[in-house]
């Protein structure tokens, strides 16, 4: 098994990597597009763009995009994150040349009739309500928005609703011409795939496209911002963040091993204390998200009103503990976790393609398994604490609470608490 | 490849299908015992009885079972529907073995100590509170009460919160002796597996399980009920069932292809209706779901308040028209993007562990995949026309709506305008 790059005159890349005895493949392209390109106005535009792409091209109805691939079983499909859009489908492996042409298509001759944009443009409304009454989705927005107030990277995806009632043909014109040029875009598959096929299909249906130059995100701002709001919910949702390495930065590894000890999985400190111990809530999980320049570690659980403030001190408390007395052995474990978890996410073709197009898009280039895996185990239990006792000497935090929370701790009362 | 099953005497079972070239496996005991299982003073007993599992043994403390499969890097999980209760682990090859032991011991030395059951409480407490809070729960457990009323079948699989409050190791005990006997329970695996020694830690761990008579749930009585509940919510909730076949039913399959035709792809009729064309939602599915002895096929929307008598109307008229003019080139598409799911499913061990374990349930046998496959190709037009016409005929429905659904046409409303 290896992983081929191929880059085209005009800077389009493709990367793709065969695996054995699959039936099936994943096949999409990756731009590196998405809510942190966007001007203050434009908010919410890359995402109704990647619903748009849907809507017909300049000979395809939204009907048959649906139809073509759906024929043969296939399905195709997107998202929008801060930093990329992704179109992507998944065939049997004799339909890899039918999903390139689609997916090449529907980025290429979008059609972007006026009344498909309205049709769409309720679709997106609805999506909108649909998160809003979601809390797991309303308080990490909320996060991002204390963490970077006032910046690209802090406003949500979807855009709020008055922006999108606003957005026309002009504006997806825009940010297309903008932002998907050929050096924005990586073809990447996995699975049953053909390397050669692949190139002369990005050849046919990218060789032409005319380079942009490659946008400057504004460099994200970290704050220390809190953001509150009571509602009558069942559960009082709490989400912490601190800042955190980027995918660049040497220690970027070391943040992903101390989420995980803290709280990756079962055995992780904040789990068990929070819920095997204390019974305070179902969920509860930290993790370490990555951009380009920044990161975020972030503690998020769900628990009831009154037992906020032994939720927030507890968990400040393990933040505080895990300076001082984190060990070999959770170390050991969180990296094991990380390593199992990497291979046996390469064992679906479309988490496979996805890797490819990420790596390729930070580094240039797809290391190789074995290079993760070393980076991985060259994080030990001196660098966890080190890496603990900064997050507390810097403490930078942000904070987001939703639901019965009028009598929360807030941001100064947790900070002084990991102060102390 | 190769699918094995032994039966050991007491009438333990044990499948496993080897994948040549993965380097982890899936590994888990299905047990046929769910909410439906339940007397009503022990609605949520199952779901219990799943979380107290991983609460210690009389060998292992919680954390150490957390441990032992974090330390290897796997994880291990269980879930609980209204026929059965899972308990599966992911890990590498090399670590069946430990797979295996942790979850037989959770199964067969439960500790249940009274401290650890009040503390399960309190994360089960706030899993209901979690649950309340996400509208697109709260509508399925609705829908599921309205269709069937009073019944085992019909109630959470949560249970309510003042049940849950009283649950006491007898409980627990009790429902474990009734029906995690030896007859009821499948050791299933697939990835990189070796049966021969799945048997020999079967018959050491479950060798010695004395049988219990195989629990008969009350057959399932389908009820046209409505449940109807305003909320201040941004989206209005919509979730109409009919009764469908169960697993065993010879139309099954027929079930299975009607749904996706009507709501399963970018190209089914009511995706194409009411979001392509009207712009009406973000979320709309139809779905077939199955029981031993009966099913729901199930349609949902998430829309605005004011558009659900569209919404309705649109969608039973969908339906209506479906009898008579659903095409061929729609079942055609539909079938296939059955078969292709089921391939790309088995792509992964999870996944084709879950199949072994379900189909040996339902079955006593695991069919070739060939042998599903023929049964959706047998699947026709005249048998979806028909499958249509026999559902609308029947007008069996139930309906639960949620959030601005004050004005929101009723149960009567919508049966009068299909059966007119």
């Amino acid at each position: 098994m290896s992983v081929q790059v191929t880059t085209l005159p005009n800077g389009f890349r493709i990367v793709s990597e065969p695996m054995p005895g699959l039936e099936s493949a994943a096949v999409g392209i990756w731009v590196d597009a998405g809510a942190r390109h966007e001007a203050p106005e434009q908010n919410g535009i890359a995402h109704f763009l990647e619903h748009m792409a849907f809507k017909g091209t300049a000979t395809r109805t939204a009907l048959q995009i649906a139809e073509e691939i759906e024929d043969v079983g296939g399905y195709i499909n997107a998202y929008t994150s801060r930093e990329t859009t992704a179109y992507y489908a998944r065939v049997l492996n004799s339909d890899l040349r039918l999903a390139v042409d689609l997916i090449a298509d529907i980025l290429r001759h979008p059609r972007f009739e006026a009344r498909e944009i309205e049709v769409e443009r309720g679709v997106i409304l609805q999506e909108i309500g649909q998160a809003l009454d979601t809390p797991d989705d309303v308080i990490f927005d909320w996060l991002q928005e204390a963490a970077y107030p006032a910046q690209p990277i802090g406003r949500s995806i979807l855009g709020a609703s008055d922006r999108v009632r606003a957005f026309s043909e002009r504006d997806l014109r825009r940010f297309t011409a903008e932002h998907y040029g050929p050096g924005q875009m990586i073809l990447a598959a996995a699975g049953g795939v053909d390397h050669d096929l692949l190139v002369r299909l990005a050849e046919d249906h990218f060789g032409d496209l005319r380079p942009c130059p490659a946008a400057v995100a504004d460099l994200a701002r970290f704050h220390c911002g809190e953001r509150r709001e009571v509602r009558d919910l069942e559960q009082a949702h709490f989400a912490l963040a601190f800042e955190a390495p980027g995918y660049r930065d040497a220690d970027f590894f070391t943040a992903q091993v101390y989420a995980g000890a803290m709280g990756g999985g079962m055995s992780s400190r904040l789990f068990q204390r929070l819920r095997e111990e204390h019974g305070l809530c179902y969920t509860i999980f930290a993790q370490a998200g990555a951009y380009a320049d920044t990161g975020l570690m972030t503690i998020y659980a769900g628990t009831g009103g009154e037992a906020m403030a032994q939720l927030s001190a507890l968990t400040i408390d393990e933040l505080k503990r895990s300076a001082d007395d984190m060990t070999e052995a959770e170390t050991a474990r969180a990296r094991a976790q990380m390593k199992a978890g990497l291979l046996m996410g390469l064992e679906s073709p479309s988490a496979r393609a996805e890797r490819l197009a990420r790596l390729l898009s930070i580094w240039g280039r797809v290391p190789h398994v074995s290079e993760t895996v070393a980076r991985i185990d060259a994080v030990d239990m001196p660098a966890l604490r080190a890496h603990a006792a900064r997050m507390i000497e810097a403490g930078r935090s942000a904070l987001a609470l939703y639901g019965p929370v009028g009598a929360a701790p807030g941001l100064a009362a947790l900070s002084q608490r990991l102060a102390a």
